[in-house]
Formats: structure tokens, C-alpha cells, sequence
């Protein structure tokens, strides 16, 4: 990037009306991460401080923005004068800023930087594509040389300027002293009366600046502004994970049927079944298999382990190598050792699992007595029988054994076995008689 | 509309050779409802009255079309044929009458309006499409006025008229008495020995009454005669209904991965997971999420609720303001109150839930003995310990709180806490002792 | 065919460096199947003998040949070389022989055919294919008889030979004899060192033999050498497995998201629900429904069953006629009788349930001591109450009744009812007091 530092400036105010949402528009998530936090992750590679515009009472972008610096635009008064509010926060900073739109979250890192360098060999560079279906974009009018003269409106084009295919994406870079004296110039008098980024553009040029365009594929370009919009940019946020993954070395059976977290953390030989979706902070080690069905979770797998299908796990959860989680099984802030298994029915929170044991079908940790959350500890080597229910904080000693059915109020020493459960008494007959009364109510 | 009355013949007699299938084609079903509803439902906001020709033995298209009347088409004799069995039932009816196909059932309201207004300027009307692959569809030739002339089956077209793009979709609408006055005119001397309604266009031209196509999308009036165009169909309702929901203001995730059911009602800021399926009867309002792997049937989410991962609420769940169903969890028939949660690996039949009441992990609901349904009471503010048993009938009063790994059998007063486990009891070393015993005999 | 025999060569020795995996390429599956494996089904209807060409230290790709012979190619010398080491197990051989690919393994017996039949017009036949993007293959050039020329890599294609759309696909056959003196002639006089098998193609020519060209389709012939080409290839098979269902009268609500197995049998009227996914060997009879987020593996439908939705069957589970299993119900080795039940939240394994009983929501059965499987018989007619806990060995005769939230170590006779869960007490207040002393801890 050479020595020269710069800035980008991102506009955030925007309440997405046609989003028919509550929540402003860059707060809503792509693979689990808010529009505005993906492109701050694309601006924090390539500009030395990131600004973030926002609108009033939106404390939660405020929040998502931090550390950056954000600033509230009162009034709504158009991109430039959205730009413009940025000002103060970069009083004296020397250098290139750059104008991005929270809504455009799409765009990588390596745009960005073509921009900056784009930048170094002009006095204003804009970020263009060319659209499948350009229809009502502004277009980009180039001279001989390539340099851009204007971008016409499609309201205001004619018919040789619409046949023009590349079209303006609205976010530009110049040097910080001229971008906002030209901000400061730009005029409202339109009929919105809104004060438009795009004048940037003419008043370069009247300062005898070149104005150079850098093309980009619309799939980064493109804005959102619907939920249909939101639901083809996870599209294409989900192709772009999946593609990353099975280049690293994961088999994904049915890739368009699992769903990642944009920071999903997968080894090689790793084997994902059809049918997964992965929150936020997963991580998992070479060799590991998610069956189909299984919701994953801020949780780490080791290698080899196995999971599922219809496993959940929740964060804190961690899977040893070689261990195993099956179906209907939910782990929540637990640790299992390495080759231990829980394998069907079971709920594990706040709980340890030694190395080798073995947790028996419909086992229910009881976690919680409606106030705090206490720790089941179980050590290696031990198996708790089918249908047990430990009450915790209990702790079960190396190489212990639960009788199935049993309820387990007290710690169990090492090696020894524990029975909870009443004696079975039979009534023989008693089944046939009852059925009979029933027949006879009923009937 | 006007105030001329109009009514519907829906042909739906058709055995679905192709389906390969023991149901009659029309009761197979597009988003939860059979073909035959989907079109009953675009007719009813747009005819006065409908009318649905079966074929004999259906006894389930008879009960689908109820209210509305049904005819049966004993013999199979051709499009005409059927048709003109309604006769009977429109007797004296004043109006234009249209004719319509149980296995085009994706057509719109919309389109059946424009075709009664078409039908106002000329003496009958048809629908017509454009096909991506006309393949062998009958062609629709007109004069340069733009009035019908023929219909020119595939078969017998030449060059030039197989060049025509425009194609028969099959549905037409005439004034009732020279509606049926043509179709008695209608001969059978074809290799087929069928009466075919096709031949309604030179009956009408040669009565000089002005013949007007009205163009439609292939996508409403494609017919359905395989499993696999069924499928095709399929997904064409479901994007219709995953585009309304994303317009009106719901969240997909991963529209794809969401099927819906035909009435799927759901409010603004609505989050839906992928790999959610809905069945019948599902009303969720506004702010509440579906989570991950989850499947509705005849239910209500309040709210703020949020249901899932891997949650299953069945008919007469109702899930309350900011309650929350969690993972490997069966709602049925039950009311959560506000805030109440039922986290994980429970089953809820026959119930209630109060206010803020917490349902342990495991938890059961014994609503049946086999013979008859009992209901359990869970008052407000109560604390369901993990892995209880409540035997309906059962209450549990308000403020109540049960111990983890009970059976209640009886009923719990408010504020007092109820056990029903039998106590630990443990044998120093049985454990190591066992292994030892079971490792000899396994060697 | 005719009378001649025939021999397949496959090429499986790749280690797939592109695949960034520690397994052999050919070990990779599709449908659940080895690539292998599909290649040898795709073989043995069409020739008489088929060999494995192998690398070192690939034991798994040796058990997945059998029966069928394998050979070790120590040395990767280039595809003419693995042919050739195939010789001494085809010495003698009277025949045609093919080579093939384990990375092609979507090809179709159909195809295999046609080149077989080719063969007996020409000396040497080869399959082909028009690519959508030809990009590096090999181009096959032809004399406007149709007798191929020559086969020009890419690289070495001038413009007119590059415009060729014909492309090489590797595959080719000859007869034995021919094959193999060509094989040894082939020379590795190039920049890689390689032996190459198109260079067949000029030595047959140079013989005097006539070579032709098959032509097949793009989605049989593409060659598998990441995991993305891996995931398109399975998309590919899954299409075909998906149509056959459906054209087999099976209906597929959204096909799409249904992944079966090679070996998966449906009978008609079979209905799937969305997000369904089946392992190997699984059997599916008329009538059958299995519904949303189910998992099947190893198991038997009878007519009319009904299966999830969430429900999981494992290998050994036959559902009996219209029997039924509910949601978050995992059934291994485990026969249903006709009409039984298991509802909700069970875990079955290596059990018998007798016609008609019905299992109530939690039961789980305890099958396993930690060393060895034990069986719950459970006859017909029988109700087990919600949340038993069978602990097996054990037998609930027919017409047998357990009382909810019982734990049952010992048999039951017939018509009997057994209780085994432990009395309840209260403690009238104890809640609100409890509530008090932790609130009052909390602040």
C-alpha cells in the first residue's frame, strides 16, 4: 500500500425500509455476522482506521462498530452529507479515505486495495461494475482514455448512455483534503434535495482532477436493500465459505444444503454430511465427521471425533479425539475425553467426561435449580448407565458405574457402582383388569 | 367482475397414469394441499360458483371439493365429455362459465380475472402460454387482428404453424348456453374416439362468435402428470411463498432450505433458520425465530418466542410471548405461557404451562394410559426439576418446584417442593469387581 | 454382446493431490459408495473380468475391489505404465480389453457398451465428449470418415485444432492382444518422463488399425480431482437417483433435499418429506412414509409405516406394517410389529416389539452392560408406560402394562402390570423457602 495511510469512511444510517425491519439495515446478519462487521473485516486489511456513519437511536450498530469510531447523522440528508459527517473524526488525517456503503457488505479486501491503487494514479477513483441486468444504475461515461467524465443517472440517461454497461457502484477514494472540500461543495439542489456522493464525481473534474473507475464483479458490488436481497447475499457469502472449505481438504456431500458461520474452522479429511449448520465459533481438527442434522456452536472437535447425525452443540462444548456424540444428544459447555461417548438421548451441560467413558442412552445432567448452574464431574474409564439422572454438582470417581435408571444425588467413589432406582413390584393380572374397565368406560 | 355471474367446471377425473399411483392425480398434493384445492382456492375469489367433474370411485376428490359440488364422469370419453357433465348442475345458470384442469393447479386469480375480462370482448376465451419447449403442445393461430382461428394439435401442424409460439394451455370461458350448446356439438370421430374441448374453437367461429387468447406465464399453466413435474410444481409454490415471506418482512437464512405450507401465516422481523419445514395451520408473529431443523404443524408462536434447534411443535401448541421450546423438544396440544422454557429433550402433551415456569431437561408428560388423553397443570412461576415424570392428571400450583428425577403422580401445592426418586445407595468397588468378572468371561 | 469376452483395466492408483486428503482418490464416495466401487457396478454387467490397478500401501482400495483382482503400480510412470501392470493378470486373456478411470466413476453401463461395440468395428475405440467448456482437454481429431487421427493435448493444439470441440476422455478399448504390444511400444520421451495411454492412439494407426470415437455425454465422463468435482459428481448422482425415484412412483416433496444411497429401494406411493437422508441399505415398501429431518440406515418400511419427522433408524431396524415412529426415536437392530408404536424420545436397540403394543414417550431401553448387548422382548398388545426404563435382558409379556417413570429389571408376565418408581412426598412450602434462601445468597 505504500507509506501512505488512509481511512475508510462507512455509511451505516440507513433504516432499510424495504427491509420491513425493526433493526437497521447493516444490522442484519450474513453466516451470522452483521452486514456492518463484514465489511469492516474487508476494510480492516486495507485502511488504517475505519469510520462508521450511523442513524439515530441505533446504540446496537454503535456497538457492533466498536472499536471504531462511529458518528450519528441527525438528519438524512443524502450520501454526502452522510460522508460528510465523518469529517470531524478525521480532522487532519493525511491520507486517502475512501466512502463504502454498509449495505454493499459484500466486497472483498482485494477490491478494496485495487481501489487504493487506482487512487495513486488519479485524484478520484470509483468502484464500477457491470451488472447482468444494469437496469436503473447510474452509468459510468468514460473518455477515449478511460478516464470518467460523469455518471449519468438512469433517470437523466439517454438512450446511447444507457447502452453504456458499466455502471457506478458509489463507492469512491481520494485524498482526504479534497474529498471533503468536494463534500462541502456538493449542492442539494435536486428534487429529493438531498446532497449526493456521486457530484463528487463533476467536481473533480472541475478541479482538474483525473477520475479513474476500477471494475469489480457485481456478485461484491451489489447493494442490499430487501430481505430477498439479504436472502442472495448469504447466497453468495455461503458459496464462498463452502468453496474455501472443500478447497482446504473438507468433503461436503450436499454443499448447498450446510450452512456455515463466517468464521467456521475446518481441518482437512474432514466429513460433513447433507444437512448442517454451523453458529458462530466452530472449530474442527483433521479427520472429524458431522453427520447430518447436527447444529454446531461456538465448540471445538477434535480429531477424529464423531458427531451426530441429530447431535447439538452448544458453545463450551468440546469433543475429544476419537469421541462421540450421537443422535438427540445436546452438549452444552462440557468437555468429553478423548473416545468417550454419549450416544443417544442425552443432555450434558456444564459437565466433564474422562477419557474412554461411556455415557448411557436418555442420561440428563441436572444442571440448574432454577438460580446457578453446578458441574457434573465424570472421571475416565467410567459408565454411566442408561437413563441416569445426575444431580449436580456430583462428581463420579474413575472407573465408577451408574445403574441405568438410577438418580444420582451424591458422589460415587472410584470404582464403585451406584444404584438410585425403587424395586419393581408386579400385579399380575392387574393389566388385563384394567384394560377391561377401561373397555367397559368407554364403551 | 361486473355483475354477471360466472362459474368454474374443474375437471379433475383424471387417474395420474403417469403418477403411478393408487390416489387420483388431483389429490396429490402442492404445499399441503391437494392440486385440486390449490385451484378450488385461485376459483373461488374469481367465479360465483365451481363446479368439480371426478371420476368414479374418489371419494376423497368428493370430500376435498366440499362445499363445492361434484359431478361424476362415469366413462372416460375426452375433455368435452367431462366437461359437459356439469351440465346438469349449471342448469338455467346465467353467465359465462370457464372450463379448468385439476393438474394446472398453479394458476392464478389474477390470470382467471383476465381471462372473464377477455371473455367480455369476444364470444369465447382462452388462456395461452409461451413455452420455453412448446415440444408438443397444441399451437394457437390467429389472424392478424389477433382473433383465435384454430388450435392445430402438434401432430397435425406443419412447419410453419409448429413455428408459432404461442400454445394451447386448454382452459377456456364462454357464456354458459353456448358453452354447453358447443359442447354438445362436439363429435368424437378421432383415432381416440374422444370428445375434445379443443373443438370449441371452430364451433365458435363457425357460429361467428370472435374467438380471443389470453397469454399467461408456462409457470402458472404448466400441467402436472409425473411425479417429477409434481415436484416441479412444488417448488414453484414454495418460491411463491418464500418471496411473499421474505416481502413481507420474514427473515430466510436459506429461502431453499424452507418449505412452507399453502397457509403459512407470519409477521415482521420474523427470523427463520435453515431447514425448517411447516406444515398446516402455522401462525407465527412478529420477532419470533424458528431455529435450525425444526417442524411446525397446527401451531402459534407468540411474540419474541423462539423455537428449536430440532424442536417439534405439533397442533395446539402454543408457544407464548418470548417462551422458548429448545432442542429435541415435542409440544402438543399445550400452552407455554409468557417466558416459560422448555429447553431440551422434553415432551409436552396435554398441557400447560404458566408464566415464567421452567421445564427441566427430560422432562415427560404421561398423557395417556392407552385409552384416554389426561391433562397436566403447570401453574406459574414453577420449577420443573430435570428428568420429572408427571403422571397426568396432574397439577403442579404455582411457585412449585420438583425435585430432578421425580415421578409425580400427585398433585403438587403451590410454593411446595415434591420428591418422588428413591435414594442412592452405593457399593464400594462393585464396580471394579464387575469389570473384573465381565472381562473373564469375555476372555 | 456376442460371444467375445471382455476385460476392464482400472486405473484407481491416483493419490489425488488435489483432493488434499490421506485417502486414495478412488476410496472418496458418492451416494455412500466408493468411487471404486461405482466404476466395478458400472463394469460388471458389461464385462467378464475387471481389474484394479492400484498404488502402494492402499489396503483399503484392495478390500474395496474384491473379488476382483488388483495390482500394485509401484511406481507412478504415467497412465500407459498403470495399464500395462494390469498384463500378467490378463495373461492369455482372448478378448477385448478396456481401460478405465476410478476418477470417471459416473459413467454408464450404457456407454460401456457402445464402446464395446464400437471396438468391434475398429481396432482401437475410445470414448469422447463435447465439453460445455473444453478448456485442457485433449482434442481428438478426426478424417471426415470419422476415423480418428490423432488425440492433441491442449497445450501442443494449434488455434484450428483447439476449436475442435471433440475432446478425449482417456477411456478407451482393444483387443488384448493389440493393447498390450501397444502398451509396451508407448514411449516416455516427453517432459514429464510419462508413459501416456493416448499415445495408442498413432501407434494403432501406425498398425493399420481403424480407431473410432464414442461419443457420451459430459456428466458420465468428467473426471473427479478436487472435492469440488467431487461434490458436483455426487449432485450428479444424487439427480439420478432422484429421478428414478420419482419415476418409480415415489413422490419427493423437494428432491433436492433428499440424498440417498446407491442402494436405496422405494416402493410406490412412497412419500418423503423434505431434508431426509439415507445411508446404505435401506428398504422402503408401498405406501411408506418417512418424514422431515429423518436419518435411515441399514433398515426395512413395511407398507404403510410412518417414520419421523426427526426420527433415526440404524442398521437392524424393521418397521413393521403400518407401525409407526415418532419424533427423536432412534430404533437399531429392533423389529416393530404391525400397527406398534414408538412416539416420541425413545431409544430402541436390540429389541422386539410385539404388534400392535405402543411405547410410551421416554422409554429407553438398556441394552448394553458396558461389555455385551442384551435383548428387551416386549410382546404384542403391550403398553409401556412413559419413561420405563427397560433394563435387558428382559421380557414384558403380551398384553403387559409398566406404570410411568418405572424402572423394569425383571420380566413381566402376561397381562401384568409392574411398577418400579419410588413413592412421592412433598414438602408444603419448601419451594417458597428454597426461593428465598437462594434469592437472598444471589443479592
Amino acid at each position: 500500500m505504500g507509506a501512505m495511510q488512509a481511512a475508510a469512511i462507512l455509511l451505516a444510517a440507513g433504516l432499510g425500509t424495504r427491509m420491513r425491519s425493526a433493526q437497521p439495515k447493516a444490522m442484519h446478519k450474513l453466516a451470522g455476522r452483521p452486514m456492518l462487521n463484514h465489511l469492516i473485516a474487508a476494510c480492516e486489511g486495507v485502511f488504517d482506521k475505519v469510520v462508521v456513519v450511523v442513524g439515530p437511536d441505533m446504540p446496537q450498530l454503535e456497538r457492533a462498530a466498536a472499536p471504531h469510531a462511529t458518528v450519528v447523522q441527525a438528519e438524512r440528508l443524502g450520501t454526502g452529507h452522510a460522508a460528510l459527517q465523518a469529517a470531524p473524526l478525521l480532522d487532519g488525517f493525511q491520507g486517502d479515505v475512501a466512502v463504502l456503503y454498509a449495505d454493499n457488505p459484500l466486497i472483498t479486501a482485494d477490491t478494496l486495495r485495487r481501489l487504493r491503487e487506482a487512487r495513486q494514479e488519479a485524484g478520484l477513483a470509483l468502484l464500477a461494475m457491470r451488472p447482468a441486468d444494469p437496469a436503473k444504475y447510474g452509468r459510468v461515461l468514460q473518455d477515449p482514455a478511460g478516464n470518467v467524465l460523469s455518471i449519468v443517472e438512469f433517470a437523466d440517461a439517454d438512450d446511447a448512455q444507457r447502452a453504456v454497461g458499466l455502471c457506478n457502484a458509489g463507492v469512491l477514494c481520494a485524498p482526504a483534503g479534497d474529498l471533503f472540500r468536494w463534500l462541502r461543495a456538493v449542492r442539494n439542489d435536486n428534487k429529493a434535495g438531498e446532497y449526493y456522493l456521486t457530484d463528487l464525481v463533476p467536481l473533480a473534474n472541475a478541479d482538474g482532477a483525473r477520475v479513474r473507475a476500477v471494475e469489480a464483479p457485481e456478485a461484491e458490488l451489489r447493494g442490499i436493500n430487501s430481505r430477498l436481497e439479504l436472502a442472495d447475499a448469504e447466497a453468495e457469502v455461503q458459496a464462498r465459505l463452502r468453496r474455501e472449505a472443500m478447497l482446504g481438504g473438507a468433503t461436503l456431500v450436499q454443499p448447498g444444503s450446510v450452512v456455515f458461520s463466517f468464521d467456521t474452522m475446518l481441518g482437512r479429511d474432514v466429513l460433513i454430511e447433507p444437512h448442517v449448520v454451523f453458529g458462530p465459533g466452530v472449530r474442527v481438527e483433521d479427520g472429524a465427521t458431522i453427520r447430518a442434522f447436527t447444529h454446531l456452536e461456538g465448540c471445538v472437535l477434535r480429531q477424529g471425533a464423531v458427531v451426530g447425525p441429530h447431535a447439538r452443540l452448544r458453545p463450551g462444548a468440546e469433543i475429544g479425539p476419537d469421541a462421540h456424540v450421537g443422535n438427540f444428544v445436546e452438549v452444552k459447555n462440557t468437555v468429553l475425553g478423548a473416545g468417550a461417548k454419549v450416544g443417544h438421548l442425552t443432555y450434558l451441560g456444564d459437565a466433564e467426561v474422562g477419557a474412554g467413558s461411556n455415557v448411557g442412552a436418555g442420561t440428563i445432567t441436572c444442571n440448574y435449580d432454577g438460580y446457578a448452574k453446578a458441574r457434573t464431574r465424570i472421571g475416565a474409564g467410567v459408565f454411566v448407565g442408561s437413563a441416569s439422572v445426575l444431580v449436580a454438582p456430583v462428581a463420579l470417581g474413575d472407573g465408577a458405574f451408574t445403574a441405568a435408571g438410577s438418580v444420582i444425588t451424591a458422589d460415587v467413589a472410584p470404582d464403585a457402582m451406584a444404584f438410585g432406582r425403587a424395586r419393581q413390584s408386579d400385579k399380575p393380572g392387574a393389566a388385563a383388569a384394567f384394560r377391561a374397565a377401561r373397555q367397559g368406560k368407554k364403551s
